[in-house]
């Protein structure tokens, strides 16, 4: 994972461990959807997210860190939520034909094309009240809530309708510019030395129209600013003002933000070099099996409002 | 069932149960595809359909029949298979467009669009070899196979690529003159009685211009003479003459077929009202049963095959 994730969703997590509810799913199913072709590397990139996670404070005291594809009764739950859910609510999706603009027709598959109702399965048998999600995933949980209210009226009232809560997702800027992200190999991962943050820091292209230290800049378009607003924000006054002005050129600044970006991020870093990696299957191994018994007990009441009893004791 | 059912699938059925390796589904999610608004009465027919297959001689202790939905691998597998299976080879199934335009677009749902491929699923977690389909499955198993050959391509040999062989299906006609179907309301079923089976082969429209007994008869068209055709054989070419010389009337006519068809049918009702209907349950709870071992083992090589092993032993 890398900085986004962690001023975005992280540290969010982290907050909802001190409630003592939170589940926390690796989606290694819903990683199949758009890297079905080598699903060697979803099973490598597990121990490293985990590892990232808990540097973060996911505490997997206080929640329930699972595997999806050790929970089969997501796989049943959304075979029975496909049932009564249109064809066309799913179509309407945004991100559905979005990423497959972004990503090209090879994804267009039966699975990618439901992701947001395993999405659903994976929320609803669960019981999740609250879902942290980021913009691009409410219209998911806006479907998922309509399906819910249809499978409630259908078969009586058996799933929770599950809120969304938007987590913080400040717009971090990756390398290139664009927003930061794994899929578009330009971020600054947790996982990074101070090394390779720093050269990565300055790699970044500042404003095209400051081309020597005594050109004004424009802090507004620069993503070295945006850095500095994260990690650097009291001297950001200071910053803006002789980036305007000329007085700062861009060197001077990359290196001072690489310096306070590492000096954030150190904590973490130091958390996650002290952790042993093989901790991480204990911890999946032992919430995977509490997920489970929520699960269990989930698909039962589905399966008998949508009276798949036959035999069963009423 | 009905009469078509006994002298197509099921006769075929009572015949495979002689190698000893059958395996008999009850499909009950894939009826709910078509309805899941109605699953009570999905539940309350299982145990009436058994009781006919018992009754056409499908053997127990030489079959394994199960309940899908006590199958939870077929679920899993479902969802994996999706992964790999394009939308447009799903879209390009001629049954789903036509059943689509006949049922109307309530069932366009996720599950529906999926119909093809949860049959997939069935058949390659039991590692099915040789599946009776009729004619309008075969598009189903053709899509199968080729959903079979991706997945053995990306993650290696894993799964057997089934044979179809057709059920001889022959065209029964229902009391409308359309092909029999219990979804037109048109059946003489196996549980009805000789009474009822009577009435119902009486209300059958025989050839339109054979208005009175002495006019002509065209029995390459009448249903009645199919029904003759498949209960009543040796009598047939007297029949067709009689028929076409205008000396049978249509009352005979049909007199002769009720009795032939309930003589038809006789051993095989005998036997379902010499059932206990109390069998049903332990049989298919033995057969479930019996069917997890292998799912389970399936699913064990497909997760392996797709590197879903995260902290397994490899």
């Amino acid at each position: 994972m890398h900085l986004g994730h962690l001023v975005g969703a992280l540290e969010q997590w982290a907050r909802l461990c001190s409630a003592g509810d939170a589940f926390f799913e690796i989606a290694d199913l819903h990683a199949l959807t758009t890297r079905f072709e080598s699903p060697g590397s979803i099973r490598d990139d597990i121990r490293e997210m985990v590892l990232d996670w808990l540097a973060a404070d996911v505490d997997p005291r206080r929640s329930v860190i699972y595997l999806q594809s050790r929970i089969p009764e997501i796989s049943e739950l959304q075979v029975l939520l496909g049932m009564i859910t249109p064809v066309s609510w799913l179509q309407r999706v945004p991100t559905y034909k979005e990423q497959l603009a972004q990503m090209g027709g090879d994804i267009a598959t039966y699975g990618f094309f439901g992701y947001p109702l395993l999405q659903l399965a994976d929320i609803v048998v669960m019981r999740g009240a609250v879902v942290p999600v980021g913009k691009d995933q409410l219209s998911h949980l806006e479907l998922g809530r309509e399906i819910v209210r249809r499978f409630n009226h259908l078969y009586g009232p058996t799933l929770r309708e599950p809120q969304a809560v938007l987590s913080a997702f400040p717009d971090v800027p990756g390398t290139d510019g664009r927003k930061m992200s794994k899929s578009y190999g330009n971020a600054i991962d947790i996982a990074d030395d101070e090394g390779t943050t720093t050269k990565k820091v300055r790699s970044y292209v500042t404003d095209p129209q400051k081309q020597r230290r005594n050109d004004p800049g424009r802090p507004e378009i620069c993503p070295i600013f945006a850095l500095q607003k994260l990690a650097n924000q009291a001297r950001t006054p200071w910053i803006e003002e002789n980036c305007r002005s000329g007085a700062l050129g861009c060197v001077d600044c990359k290196g001072e933000a690489a310096e306070k970006l590492n000096e954030f991020m150190r904590p973490v870093r130091e958390k996650r070099a002290s952790l042993d990696p093989g901790c991480v299957e204990k911890i999946i191994a032992d919430g995977s099996e509490r997920a489970r018994v929520v699960a269990i007990a989930t698909l039962a009441a589905v399966k008998s409002a949508m009276k798949l009893t036959f035999g069963k004791a009423p």
